[in-house]
């Protein structure tokens, strides 16, 4: 049992709540009474037991510390839960309790639910998110950084580029999610073995009414042992994460102390150190990354249990449970220290800027061979021009001078390009290519969605 | 460097050849010369640079170890084989090579053409099975079979219903790689840091007609660093998997030699022991399972490697590859191994029929009770109706007769049910609910699909 | 926050209330209590003080829910329990709580302490599981059983040789662990950066007696970001998992209705059903499997995080604490049922016997080719003894009669083995080659090392 | 089949050749004639059939295409080697071979033997890898460096230190293989379902000899089903990457253009750039970050598929071998890419005191306090003096001065501290506290390792 020593940094956010004990309680409960509504409906049930049954279908009527205990019988926690409802449930209406169902159609449809409220309630953090960056990439398209490779300076790309890129992958796996909560979502209701033949003809009228009441999908057939359902949300809930990951750790570097292009400006007593106040530890972005990088292992472990043998595995059902749980919270986690991480987020342009002028202007070299070769109309080719800057390059290295004054000082580049031209092709502003046109096209995206 | 020792068993099927080394090649190649058509149609190449370019892009030309052998210098084959590209233009064309691109544009995009080539013919495989898995729950769907819990037989299903909940398990993981096969396959092009600033304003004209000649989708903007496209891709082979393995673990469990209820007609030398003639192993079967049970480490390989520092990662784009190829071969594998399985697969209607009647119907004894409370209007209810049937369930469990002559022969019972109502009440093929509606729905929905 | 629904199916045995919040809380009191003793041994702390923190080290003392609170803002409990430790110290004392140490020195140990404690109960289990199988390979030393190679059939083995090889596994994978309750487990002390900077030359003496206080092994330098440690306990875990899904893996198959040759005898209301009282399922063998198949990707994700940056990780630290609190539960669950499930158990010999026949001896064919060719003298080689004996078997399988009477009537086998060789030749009980002595070693293995 | 296009990246180093397709061949072939011999010793075979299949166990004599092709009709390549080896084998000799064994003894002997060997060579690397750390060390024991948590700047290290932990943790990883493979490889022997049934009296001493003759452990029984040898020995493996990706992820990220602590020097043309001359990728940590990064999902592989079925698996013996010759091979690769960039790697003791002093001393506050704290002989507590020092800090990061200066014209601090008590305490030199007998320590346990 917890008492949540760890849940306040790795069960951050909206979704904890959502897929705690009482919730799943309550989602089963939620199941038995539709059952009981979708039922009366058909006709199979008369519409007094049936308002019986709901009514006795509040969560905090049930004592889950005892259900959980109970659980250790049957080896899941529906069957205890139908139990303690049929005694709750005055008169002959008990009888039509749970009826025609099984204890893995109560576990799997508020498996559905509780994702269904989870995914919402995550679905308010990403969207946060994304507006967040969809602002940085608009208010930075102009702000030069440094571009990186292997974590060694390239040429150079502007900050809105970077926030463009990031919310790529996170709409984008927001969108899979989306899709998912929309359409994948699918009651479970088979009976014993997938046949509901305690229902004898009216199993499918009865499916179709509880699936409307759940406002869940209705599936061609039940789905006990086919997982497909489980394996994609895992696989959404883990490319969600990964897109945080991604984020994050490039806010850490960012972060980094010889880097510091950007810090998080969190709460007092968050991140810093009074013995050590130039620290400023992206605290958030750490626990982001530390909630996303468990998603790997829980997809996993929810692919490896898959294969359910037969109308009802023999164990593999038992051992989603958890991994499931896990996934759904530790993604909730992730994509809310990000919102946390994102709001906390100030950028430096000047030191953005200053990095990028540690090379004294090496990374734009290749810029200088291009400009060589089309000024000179063909009299030099790119071999040459690219040995000629090459050397100046080495030059600058080597301490002989600013790139500019050499490459000026060269008897072949000075040939052909002046100062100011030399200057031109070594501004980085100049040499940014597409970089506002993907900017837009990615907020472009991103509006659309909405 | 393998010879193919494992292959013919881990990478069978058509997909093993659409990944291979010489696969990659052709496929960095079409990049190369497709590159060089979208920037002459950009205005950026001359079309006969253009033209020179594309007639030195067959893979055959090239010797594919000496460039895996270079590749160690820069840490990726695309490298050695520009150069190799370049050195086999004639004239000023070399010039034009590769232009505005960066080694992991070709990588990058060389992995999507072999992803969709390789989709391509899993695809033929897939639908084969799914024809099969069709025609057998068409033709079996009277076909009763002993439902089975924990691997303890329950009440009946059809072998129909089986290979229905096969079907939809398969059908519906195939969508999902179909979907990304005709969107998610999208060119890579954005140059050293993804701004494709050599290129100035071109840069987008080349990337459009990039992917209009490659018949790949044309990304927002370039995704280096945004690997949500390879999880994505990853988590839908994954979902395959899951699918065989469920379906072939069942098909290994129903041919074991005690349940006997289907088998593999292998080809002379399959399966057989000359000496064990009764072994009837099926192969084709296990090894769709060994294949198919590789899938979760890889995914979990690929979600692992989903966060690419900045511009271009330090490593794990190098650690994506041998994943992404091993899951797309064993995904290949698997699906080819099913086929195979289904091909050879044989239904022993008998033998599923005597394996129900292992319990002497006590599988049935539900059906009993239901029957006798309504046909008792109501005059006794389940808890006694249960009572009495679960006395005589225990009686012939306890070898004191058969089970329908005990509940003929006991009070309450026989108060309410004749000899041949209980015979009725016993019969499996009468007490299989929806099983019928269910199949027409799974073939509804394969059908639709199609 | 849990109440713990799931935890009695999942988290059962004693494991998990030593891996619980209020086990972390203690162990991070145990360390600073030990620390105070241990700085005052060293000569840095006044012997006072350090019983006035000692005494204030009771974890009941403190509200655990409000630590988990208080955890958000530097990112883990240890942090707030040392303020509140400092506070409830009275006077100049309070100075003297955590005296050179960092929140990852607690955190660390205390993971070692838990570590430590669950490996004890653990071990508990462990070696009643393995004293129950060594019971069962005795006893059953003698019970013949079909072997069986891809679930089919093959020559015989015995139960006790079946149960040798499970204790086989499960003993071996307990002296990984016990070798690392052990010798592994080690105190983690170093400060800020790993240098017991603020010690002064006090460090060492510190460390040392901080060791020796809390029974731990004293390390060669701190491990803060070098997490072997953490990765060798994983994969012993994963090893115990391994042994016990093994073990369960076959209970379950060896329970199935059809084969029938052990069942769970458990308490009533569990495994059975009132209208199916046939049904046996092994519930303690499916819920082993379900805790022990978490346990893969728990490594993985322990494995993944364990390149921890510098002298202190960016989030990898955080991303271990739920995958190793898991594994420990998960590993102490799947134990504990395989512990009752070992205790449930009930062999069938004469089922076991009954299944190995309904073959008709084919198994054994191997044996009568052997039997033929020595008895022959060399006058038939195997090659003519292989098709004379697999023509009867082919026979047998197609109804023409008995084995042993196809075999005497063939006129190449007849000529050399008569009636009596070829019964005893089929006799599955003299068709066990060193099983007996394979058991035998077994169990010498597991009483050395008790 | 693969040419290698990806293998000088991602399976560099010796270990490759030792787990390539011939290499298995060879293993096999091993097996088959020391089962010969074996056989012989134990009179079970005459021995000049003995040495007549001895002469054929050369795998240059074999077609190893052929073999890979045939293997797809029983599922693995060790039934038709047999046949082949059966072919070659003259006259009656050819009767003896693989007598008593069935294909996963081959195979699984061969695997052991396989690893054995690349083990031996991957511990050259290893040995010379811990032998380059350890130097590192030692020479860099005053080499001041910051530390960072966080990737924010704390205290000072010193780049011994920082070797030293690389050390302890590649060692202590070399440790547990080391053990491995002295103990733990052992013989597989056991025939069709693990009693050696067919070779009566005579399987144990077969057994001992075939383990002496290959100079592998003899295990207590077969272990055809009972995988914890190839979970502990990929757990290991694991071990050895978590340490390897550690290493590299520090090196890549002291190599970022902006801290340039360390380089990797290669040769001309290795991560470089003409263009870029600047830039100096760290390409073969790279590289082996991106080979270590796959193994938590390889090692996940080979636990999910551990729990093989009764005597033989169905599916999980076939699901090991792609992981556990991956993993080993990605093990050798990641470990010789880290051999050659330890080889290269070129550490600046300049810049690290550089970056240290970027924060003007402010990660030594914690020191000044101390002093502080000391000096004034009880004056001023903890508390007053932190908030004095805090102050300073405080005023230093907003520019109002040096820090040294700040607190030396402070009222409080400067009291009781002078401008060289203060310079001193400012000196990350002198505030290393046991980094140096942590150093002496770890190279203490590395040299009696040897």
């Amino acid at each position: 049992m917890s008492d949540g020593l760890f849940d306040a940094v790795l069960a951050a956010g909206p979704v904890a709540a959502q897929v705690g004990d009482r919730a799943w309680v309550q989602a089963m409960l939620d199941f038995e009474g539709a059952l009981a509504a979708a039922s009366a409906a058909a006709g199979v049930v008369p519409s007094e037991a049936a308002a019986a049954i709901q009514n006795c279908c509040y969560a905090d009527d049930y004592d889950i510390t005892e259900l959980g205990r109970q659980a250790v019988g049957i080896g899941n926690p529906a069957g205890p839960l139908v139990r303690a409802l049929t005694a709750r449930v005055a008169g002959d209406a008990a009888g039509y309790v749970h009826l025609g169902a099984t204890s893995q159609d109560v576990g799997d449809t508020a498996a559905m639910l509780v994702t269904h409220r989870a995914l919402a309630v995550l679905d308010d953090d990403l969207r946060a998110c994304a507006a967040q960056l969809a602002h940085l990439a608009e208010i930075h398209a102009d702000t030069v950084q440094a571009g990186r490779s292997l974590l060694q300076q390239g040429p150079p790309v502007t900050f809105g580029l970077t926030a463009a890129g990031w919310l790529g992958g996170l709409a984008t796996a927001r969108d899979r999610l989306d899709d998912i909560r929309r359409h994948r979502l699918a009651v479970q209701f088979g009976g014993a073995v997938g046949t509901l033949a305690s229902l004898g003809d009216n199993g499918i009228a009865v499916l179709s009414e509880l699936a409307r009441h759940l406002g869940l999908a209705e599936p061609a057939l039940p789905w006990h042992t086919e997982r497909g359902r489980i394996v994609e949300i895992a696989g959404a809930l883990g490319q969600i994460c990964a897109a945080v990951a991604k984020i994050v750790g490039d806010i850490t570097l960012l972060a980094q102390t010889e880097v510091a292009e950007v810090h998080e400006q969190g709460p007092a007593g968050t991140g810093g150190s009074s013995t050590m106040p130039h620290k400023r530890n992206p605290v958030a972005a750490v626990l982001a990354a530390g909630s996303a990088v468990q998603a790997p292992g829980l997809v996993a472990a929810l692919l490896g249990a898959a294969a359910h043998e037969h109308q009802r595995a023999a164990g593999s059902w038992h051992a989603e449970w958890r991994p499931y749980i896990e996934l759904l919270r530790t993604t909730g986690s992730a994509v809310h220290w990000l919102r946390i991480s994102l709001d906390r987020l100030r950028v430096d342009p000047q030191r953005m800027r200053a990095n990028l002028d540690l090379t004294g202007g090496l990374v734009l070299a290749e810029n200088v061979v291009t400009g060589l070769v089309s000024t000179s109309n063909g009299e030099i080719g790119r071999h040459t021009a690219g040995d000629a800057v090459a050397q100046c390059c080495q030059a600058a290295l080597a301490g002989a001078g600013s790139l500019a004054d050499l490459l000026a000082a060269d008897s072949v580049v000075g040939k052909y390009l002046d100062r100011e031209q030399i200057e031109r092709l070594l501004d980085p502003a100049l040499y940014l290519g597409s970089a506002r046109k993907f900017i837009e096209r990615a907020l472009d995206d991103w509006r659309e969605k909405l």
